[in-house]
């Protein structure tokens, strides 16, 4: 299978790539001038080759844009353990995650001061970029800054709470019934679930509590289940 | 939430359990005598207490037994790199695999002696033990001896492989259009895919090739994306 890299910037006909992807390039792939890759720019794909000072790749030519009727989905998150948060954002991303929100919740155990903040965002950045690469993504997806439950106010699209709360429509019913939009926004809670406060306020902005079914599954796993789940419903 | 155990033995209204999880509730959760624990023993639950001398529980009531529609769902997979191979255990365990088959494919790296498959085969049964009492199941699921494409030959039920084959159906179509099967066996492939002549021999068995959509996901993602389908699939 060809590799796959995303191009940091481009000039005339030729793709600049960051370092680790030269190194990767160079010395992990070991390619040689003229030796081709695919290259992912401004959400098209390219075929291109190594030039011949290995420093940059030039384009061949520009291959198909891969279109998909799937709606975009945000997924808003708690701050978890590091080992959680790095798999959700790489199987979020493996399952089609268009951007993600970290969330500040009550029940999260997880505080970040400024500085830990934009160390976490550098590595979460890359672990998505790695799985879009790996997964054939033509975009990576974006992670916004660390938010509070007060910036959820006005998100346009079908908004959902993954909530625990007793007596709740499943997933089931929810998509049968609001087929059609263009985004989806998904908040799922930490270990403790949302606090019954922050799940009052986030209905008060147009969320809908949906339950998942009757199986108790770990914070990690529930977003894995709702991104299949999405796509799914959305198949064709 | 209350701590719930899978009891090793009974013996009159006392369940006998095992050394990790007695360790767990006296050391872990200090507790004290008469204090209370969900106890679930061939596959009925029980709300019990710890005796005087902490060493075994007693039976207060016998709670009511967890009834479900969903078919049997037997995962068939091939030996992977133990980070990987744990998480799907954990994963299906919560997303309510019923059988584990370790599978020997052509194309997988990971080659275990008898020795090492006793070993592991021990791991991976403690995981998917740790699984089921955290996402509260009624059952542990069974785990086989690794076994080869030949043994797979008489399943009863529905039969699916993972494929990255070209113009096969999808999981939808393949769900929608068979309905009402009490058990599902599914075959996923390792890293380099399953080799054509074990797809064709399992299809001699009876399996269907389906695709999981246009996403590529690692391993490890593939049965969580079903599981979650099924899930979703046969949900009221």
């Amino acid at each position: 299978m060809m590799q796959r890299y995303f191009a940091k910037s481009k000039k005339n006909n030729q793709f600049i790539l960051n370092d680790n992807d030269l190194y990767h390039i160079n010395t992990v792939m070991r390619m040689k001038p003229n030796d081709k890759m695919e290259i992912v720019f401004d959400h098209q794909l390219f075929l291109c080759s190594l030039n011949d000072s290995k420093d940059a790749v030039y384009i061949i030519e520009e291959l198909e844009h891969i279109n998909t009727k799937m709606p975009e989905v945000t997924l808003i998150m708690p701050l978890l353990k590091e080992q959680k948060m790095d798999l959700i954002f790489q199987k979020g991303t493996e399952l089609g995650v268009t951007k993600f929100i970290p969330l500040i919740m009550e029940r999260s155990i997880i505080k970040l001061d400024d500085k830990k903040s934009i160390k976490k965002l550098e590595r979460w950045q890359s672990i998505c970029k790695e799985a879009s690469e790996q997964s054939k993504r033509i975009d990576i997806p974006a992670i916004e800054n660390i938010k509070t439950i007060n910036d959820l106010k006005n998100l346009e699209g079908l908004n959902i709470i993954c909530s625990t709360s007793k007596n709740i429509n499943n997933i089931k019913y929810c998509l049968k019934n609001n087929m059609g939009y263009d985004r989806i926004n998904i908040v799922i809670g930490p270990e403790g679930g949302i606090a019954p406060k922050e799940e009052e306020k986030l209905i008060s902005f147009g969320f809908t509590p949906i339950s998942l079914g009757n199986r108790i599954m770990r914070v990690e796993t529930v977003p894995m289940a709702i991104l299949s789940i999405i796509n799914y419903e959305y198949m064709e």
